[in-house]
């Protein structure tokens, strides 16, 4: 058999529907002779890789996080070595909180050369597909995505920061956090602060709560919302096709 | 002839490399009757449109700007009326600084109906290419994309605040401002900071410039960097695979 030459390319295989990721990750995808991917990635996008391709789920268990990433960094290691070319397929993009950089510096510590094609973040298309622009005109020109998935569980100082700014927040994996987010905007008087929650966004189970920081806690129980959810807090949220008639509902069942 | 619903699709192109759009975005240039698009993007993408489609290519002149987003919101209510699927195809993403909400805004005054396929934004996507991780853990837990080009020429005041954060800032548009930033983050004792430069970011034309804030400006002037550039600053650009290198060289040189 032919021995390949052992390479390892991240690709971001987008939020979720299987048309969002980039030609050139499904390129990287025919080329594997390895496919690690995730709990998040769209099993569709197997279908591109080639019949010999080895398909090796390694979507993380909850309770042993920092065990299964050194497993996954010496999977990675070991079949590109002995089969060629590695494709890590990650759900949304490989660096925004998707640790492809430490998977990167373990790879280099053994001279195995690699390559990296963005996917589309959760953070930039879940909100475009539901037309709440990240930035606008004299209303933000900045934003800022954070981990609500702190390694010490609480919330990061960044958003701790955020909150004082007219910056779009979005905040991935943070949706366990929303009553503790609210009770940080309500202490800095931005409890008017409009706020979308979005689930499974991009596939055909997506579901979205609208609202304010005061209205919000209701609005994700009357709409059943749960996770994987992300969160975009910012004036921009009012651009949202929907977002006048939710509150003006609210309004109506709050009097 | 057959009258189609009039519809607008925001599309995002990408970073410039013509594999770096989603397999959506194709879909949408693929059923277009008119496509409208800028400057920054790749002109091979148009060859997907079918024979009969309008391509009008509506890059902004620098000296007019604000006239000509009037101009292009007309052209696509005007085509979308006349023709039907306008898709404005956009460099990046249509919400990261492209003025898409302006767009479709001005759409939903005449009940358009619309549609946003993100793309890649050149914050991440670049970043990613280049394999600077946005995120990593026990450095950075969030990044931050801010515009260079504020509406009154100023830095943006979000600029301000982020030069106390850990967060990983991208300036997008904000090369022309480099040395004035680089004042910024000096004046708040952050000259170690790593900085990188990328031009023509996914293109055969792709250069880097890598260094930190006191550094900075012989580097680029060294690699010959021009616009349109961004650029990243952060702890995570030390991750950059030629970091180490380029900063004992300066060194040396420094001596």
């Amino acid at each position: 058999m032919k021995k390949n030459k052992p390479f390892i390319t991240l690709v971001g295989a987008g939020p979720g529907d299987p048309d969002l990721i980039t030609r050139k990750g499904i390129k990287a995808i025919m080329d594997a002779d390895v496919i690690l991917y995730d709990a998040l990635v769209n099993a569709e996008l197997l279908d591109y890789a080639k019949p010999s391709c080895v398909k090796i789920y390694v979507g993380k268990r909850a309770e042993r996080l920092s065990t299964s990433q050194d497993y996954i960094n010496k999977l990675l290691v070991d079949y590109a070595l002995t089969h060629g070319h590695v494709v890590r397929l990650k759900g949304g993009d490989p660096f925004v909180f998707g640790r492809g950089g430490e998977e990167l510096d373990y790879a280099r510590q053994f001279n195995i050369d690699t390559a990296v094609v963005p996917g589309i973040s959760s953070s930039v298309g879940l909100t475009a597909l539901q037309q709440i622009p990240l930035t606008y005109r004299g209303i933000s020109e900045s934003f800022w995505v954070i981990t609500g998935a702190t390694s010490d569980g609480k919330l990061s100082n960044d958003l701790l920061t955020a909150v004082h700014t007219n910056a779009t927040v979005v905040l991935l994996m943070g949706y366990a956090k929303l009553p503790e987010i609210v009770a940080l905007y309500q202490q800095q008087g931005r409890g008017d602060l409009p706020i979308a929650v979005i689930q499974n966004g991009s596939l055909p189970t997506e579901r979205i709560a609208l609202g304010s920081i005061n209205t919000i806690l209701e609005e994700v129980e009357q709409n059943l919302i749960a996770v994987p959810a992300i969160l975009v807090l910012g004036e921009v949220v009012r651009k949202h096709a929907s977002f006048q008639r939710v509150m003006q509902q609210a309004q109506l069942l709050a009097v």
